[in-house]
């Protein structure tokens, strides 16, 4: 490095510490010269949608307005969705009092964990204890540290496909294998429990379950639920209940926790704040350990995850604060509207989707705020496939959706049915004229045959 | 597991996909039958503040008021020291304003950013850019990103000895070598330089250097922060500057944020709203990449921050959201308030230190919230060690302390001094009693002459 580059001055060693360096002549320097072998994982470990979301452009000189059916956060949406009135009352309440601007004991505010434990305990056959939830900075970091102590070396964990991308990503960062089970398009993206079964080995320490599912929209049934917990048992495998969209579903549909099936199999049951009082920002989640017949706790799951939290430590103390109050003095019919919205739009998404060639959607959502949409490139110009498809429809309708590829499924892409209705029927009309004007084929019907030209 | 034992009913799997599994028969569950062998290092990765404060007990009986001198929490304190009114002012705003409810980009708010690189380019002979800053969830977050980008497989980390903990826990925690260097008791506390130069090796990922210091209390001279970045650059070793203390500096010090000498030795600064903002359960913290060469750039190390951060996701967006008026609007007074608050304190300290016997404080703290106190266990009857010491402190004075071992430093212990005066003097006459009672020698001049008699 030149002296003369604007370099602070810096004292000559002159002290006898440095007398075993100060032989050494100043070099010249460049990134190659310095021990900086960054962590190969960490450049590996990609969340595809972050990628995507974080780094969209578009052009803003079409006029267009921007549309995002990208990512889960109805918070996004303006006053369609927003927080429960309970959520800024307790939170500013909270935050007058000054007396949560401290730090919290690792595992959470005891008021906090025990208001989660009653809220879980509802849909439950037994009582959760606040000693059963830990708190943590959104259901993301409670998946992460359900991972960090269950992956053991030389694991492997089950998740399903297509899924939450970070179930990958993240064992992937923990420099473990992820095995991918499939969800089933044709039986509304019920687990293909035969190759669940298959897949699982001496070596695999977790199955990752996500009900209602994210990118599907699916809400699984008391049977398939039951059945999950079945061959959990049979193959001596905890279970990692991803219940972010708990309690959101809807067309006749009931949530069913999969710690219902605890006494069959231990479950650790993962929800958050994020979905259902529509607060991702606050980074607010919880780990329930739902392990009646005391195996995760005889195996120091709870003690390694009280751990990890020591930490890594958890949420801020303030949404920790104002948790209790929000779920005491939010009406059901907060839950009615939001539920209400949620199946509007889907059934929007549902019916527009029917019409527009080279699209489909098998399989009605029944609950989360997300579905997943096939693509049919054959009869698409110029479309080879789901990337193709999301680049040129942000690019010409600046309208986002995220390919099916970031959940490990080609050929579909995921929206968020979240969104005003006036929104997405803009989307959709875009959505549907982007797609109108690829078409290829032209069907028609001649005395009652069906005549396809390409 | 029997059926009569409260568990839910669960349906005969009667599905063709359970073939594979029916005929095993029910077992009975234990903890052994589970595939569960939990991630070892997560139960050996103990930190041991944590593992101290959340599972204090005392006699309660004993009609003492509890007083904790043990974890750097002023929030804790009462009225004493607290955030800044613009805290209160600005969070509320955003709480009320709904805006902050979303998620925010993984990097953290632009807003957030560029406020946090103005504030620190103050101090700094460059000025950073909002692209230069990443927001976390407290400086623990900030800290442990750098170590999960630097730390490549087989690498070690240099630590300070004492020092905060969570430096070696996490690395264990990584699977990765932390080395303790010394820092030099007789020299206020300063970095054995040569040690330094002895422990580093073509393994070496980073130096973690804490200036203001926890748990000593050490502000670094412009001469020795020098010093540092030269020797670091010699080694060709990055720094992680631990500057969460940053700018509580009293008593005529003065503090240089080792990014001065960045154009030396790339830095990466961690820092947080923690303890200059008096508000830890905020959990929000930064990391500035200080790297005017574009050395770390690169090494592709913000890349894989980027990557890191959109995995981990960070602090809660309304703090976010408030952070850059809470800069903003508080007043000079403020800041002076909390070193004139933290002088005091440190000095009462100090001066009843040296009337106590079997204990002495060798270095006078300069900065931060904390000291370390020496313990003499030859003098003190019943006291083995500094456990010893700590254990018998709070169980029969209900005065918490935290022993030195637990920053690797036998025979020490650490005290916090940003209780209120009234308090501390309350803490210290209990210290006092308690070492008076067990002193061991009684000393008197006879004739001019020192008489000790154990």
């Amino acid at each position: 490095m030149g002296k003369g580059n604007g370099a602070p001055v810096v004292p000559p060693p002159d002290n006898h510490q440095l007398q075993a360096v100060v032989e050494f002549e100043l070099q010249s320097k460049c990134a190659e010269g310095w021990n900086l072998r960054v962590n190969g994982r960490t450049l590996e470990s990609t969340n595809p949608i972050r990628t995507i979301t974080d780094g969209i452009e578009w052009d803003k000189s079409s006029g267009k307005s921007f549309i995002s059916l990208a990512l889960g956060d109805p918070a996004a949406c303006g006053s369609h969705m927003r927080v429960p009135d309970a959520a800024v009352t307790s939170l500013v309440e909270v935050v007058r009092n000054c007396e949560h601007n401290g730090y919290a004991v690792s595992s959470g505010l005891p008021d906090c964990r025990r208001a989660v434990a009653d809220h879980l305990s509802e849909k439950l056959p037994f009582q959760l204890s606040e000693q059963d939830v830990i708190m943590t900075a959104g259901c993301n970091q409670a998946l992460q540290v359900c991972l960090d102590v269950l992956a053991f070396d030389g694991c492997n964990i089950l998740v399903p496909r297509p899924g939450f991308p970070i179930y990958e990503t993240y064992c992937k960062f923990l420099g473990v294998e992820s095995r991918g089970y499939s969800l089933l398009q044709e039986q509304d993206w019920e687990i293909d429990l035969d190759q669940l079964v298959e897949l699982a080995d001496s070596n695999t320490a977790a199955v990752i379950v996500a009900n209602p599912g994210n990118p599907c929209g699916s809400v699984y049934s008391y049977h398939h639920v039951a059945q999950i917990a079945r061959v959990a048992e049979k193959l001596r495998i905890p279970i990692i209940a991803d219940e972010v969209y708990a309690d959101m579903a809807f067309g006749g549909r009931k949530f069913v926790p999969m710690a219902e099936f605890s006494l069959v199999a231990p479950v650790l049951t993962v929800g958050a704040v994020s979905k259902r009082w529509l607060a991702p920002g606050w980074r607010l989640g919880w780990i329930a350990v739902c392990d009646p017949h005391h195996i995760l706790t005889k195996a120091k799951v709870m003690e390694g995850i009280q751990k990890v939290m020591q930490i890594k430590l958890g949420p801020s103390t303030l949404v920790q604060g104002a948790f209790a109050n929000l779920l005491r003095n939010t009406p059901k019919s907060f839950y009615d509207n939001s539920l209400r919205l949620l199946e509007e739009g889907a059934e929007l998404c549902y019916q527009r989707i029917r019409t527009i060639p080279g699209l489909d959607c098998p399989s009605k959502p029944q609950g989360s705020m997300f579905m997943m949409v096939r693509i049919n490139p054959a009869v698409l110009k110029g479309i080879k496939d789901d990337v193709e498809f999301s680049s040129a429809l942000v690019k010409e309708e600046s309208v986002l959706v995220l390919p099916g590829s970031a959940f490990k499924l080609a050929n579909w892409f995921r929206i968020l049915f979240a969104l005003p209705l006036s929104e997405m029927t803009e989307a959709w009309d875009r959505i549907e004229a982007f797609c109108n004007s690829r078409y290829k084929a032209s069907i028609s019907y001649t005395n009652g045959t069906l005549n396809c030209t390409s």
